[in-house]
């Protein structure tokens, strides 16, 4: 992800397209931002919320001949917009506070609200860098070298602006000579896990094998996986985890086999406004995604088929072992050590 | 599933086909019926069965010319390779050991010994069909009007001869009036759920929505699920069921929930020779079936990636709430209920 100055647009990597295509997008409205993350060329939740921030520089940049009253109504427009893409990912509604906050000054000079806008948005996507490298760093300890470790999702650079969350974790292990074996879970029904992350590891040139999420239990059951790693769209103050579909029974199947089940999040995932899981609304995305395995319009069921497709679950606080953050381990109870975690930010 | 009499040969609804196209096979020699049975142009545990014991039936024909030496080294013969085609399913082995045995006779009469053999495994598909009919029944007593069952693979009339084990169970509750509304898993990496499932319960007007595997959870979660049924392609004696990958994390998520958990199996399914799960082989098969996901030489993942594919998983005994039987519902201690069931078999 990427700012470009001279024309002050937005370039990200259109994740629809991969692996078969490195296809880049080029934005230049917040409206065009919503689409991207609404339809998902630019996904995982720090990713999203570092593409929002963008947009909102984007709404004023776009209004800055018009005035500051322009500006701050578009920055306002924007902050409506991008928060109603995705509802599930904290980092996204995080974001767009953090550039409004940093816009609302008493100026009247349009430009200087733009640059600020922009600012901030530089600020968080540089601030995700930095954050998921110490957060790899953290997790990266927890790896004993050769131990083969489970993945949901995908979780790496592309979900973020670098590094990634759990993904990072694993990249950063592999960068210190430990080589993890990675079971990448596929992650029905967009598959992240084999289009996303298979192509991450495989630019990493880290060892991995794709497993259909079905076959999550079987490797963990048969004592074939030493660690799982996920990462999470919000974390509740009592660590309760909203994250990928599929991650509940992962959790349950690595508690059954007493193998550690770690997420790593930065803090910005955590939202301590949301008491349990319950709380947090799960997105129910398109039976599309569900029916037509390609998304080519080519559905495997027969005509007239519906379906389900819920986006997130949560998984209850007692299954996670610990959370990976930028600031270190977390382990229960959460209650109090989330708290404790964010007390003074 | 049907022998044609004036051909001697074995007719059958090619599954890979559907629900695009409803092709027939029609199959002459124990090697056709091998390898559809291999390449899953058959499947399901009690289908195999049948049709494995129609490919006696067809060595025997097809041998019946040469003498009744020649008779008994085809059965020979078909024996071992049918054995083989799929290494987990027990009713393959055991329809193989019902034609065996019908034929161990001290006639020379070629033409006799055919005559065995189809007549045995007639008797193992008319069986079937009644059986399954009376599962049908007991398991239908289990669920109450309107409930949601969530349903894992396909266990219908494709799967066996007639009816079918856990989605028969779902049939005949919808011919008593009970409604039931169903959640099918879309069952990766084959897809048997939004394939075969969806398409035969389109057939009987049940109504449903697909969900993927890892949806499951969630609606277990949130009280969506009132039961749960699957089949099984071997239970051991002390209750362990090998079924389709993906059972274990299911039954998982059921007993989180309190949800009852329900394997639907002919005794046939129950192997007493099989002291525990552990000792029941689990079939790896291809990669392609998970990289490729319409099985048309496209993977979705970058060139050069590899995948791990176990086609079952081991549901301990605990996490199953009953088993649904010809003879009616068994419940725990499964070690003494399943020797007791089977007594006198």
């Amino acid at each position: 992800m990427e700012w470009l100055p001279e024309t002050r647009q937005l370039k990200l990597i259109d994740q629809r397209e991969l692996p078969a295509e490195l296809r880049w997008l080029v934005l230049s409205t917040y409206e065009e931002v919503a689409t991207a993350i609404r339809e998902m060329a630019v996904r995982g939740a720090p990713a999203i919320g570092a593409a929002a921030a963008f947009g909102m520089a984007l709404a004023a940049a776009r209004a800055e001949a018009h005035g500051a009253v322009a500006v701050r109504a578009n920055i306002s427009a924007a902050h409506d917009t991008l928060g109603a893409a995705r509802p599930t990912a904290i980092n996204l509604a995080w974001a767009l506070k953090r550039v409004r906050q940093a816009t609302a000054t008493a100026t009247d000079d349009a430009a200087a609200i733009a640059q600020m806008a922009l600012q901030e948005a530089q600020r968080i996507a540089d601030e995700d860098v930095a954050l998921n490298e110490r957060m790899a760093e953290f997790g990266a300890a927890l790896i004993q070298p050769g131990e083969t470790v489970l993945h949901h999702c995908n979780t790496g650079a592309l979900a973020t602006v670098d590094w990634g969350t759990a993904l990072g974790v694993i990249r950063k292990a592999h960068e210190l000579g430990k080589r993890p074996q990675v079971l990448v879970d596929e992650t029905r029904p967009r598959l992240q896990g084999a289009k996303l992350t298979a192509w991450e590891l495989q630019q990493y040139g880290v060892s991995f094998d794709v497993i259909s999420d079905n076959a999550a239990g079987f490797f963990l059951q048969t004592g074939q996986v030493q660690r799982v790693f996920v990462g999470a769209d919000r974390v509740a103050a009592n660590g309760d985890v909203a994250n990928k579909i599929g991650t509940y029974m992962l959790a349950l199947a690595a508690r059954e086999s007493n193998v550690p089940f770690y997420v790593v999040v930065p803090t910005s995932t955590i939202d301590l406004s949301v008491a349990s899981g319950s709380e947090i609304p799960i997105e129910e995305r398109p039976a599309g995604e569900v029916l037509d395995l390609l998304h080519e319009g080519r559905p495997v069921t027969p005509a007239g088929v519906t379906a389900r497709n819920p986006a997130f679950d949560i998984t209850p606080a007692h299954l996670v072992s610990a959370f990976v953050t930028e600031f270190g381990i977390v382990e229960p109870p959460y209650i109090e050590t989330l708290a404790e975690l964010l007390k003074g930010q």
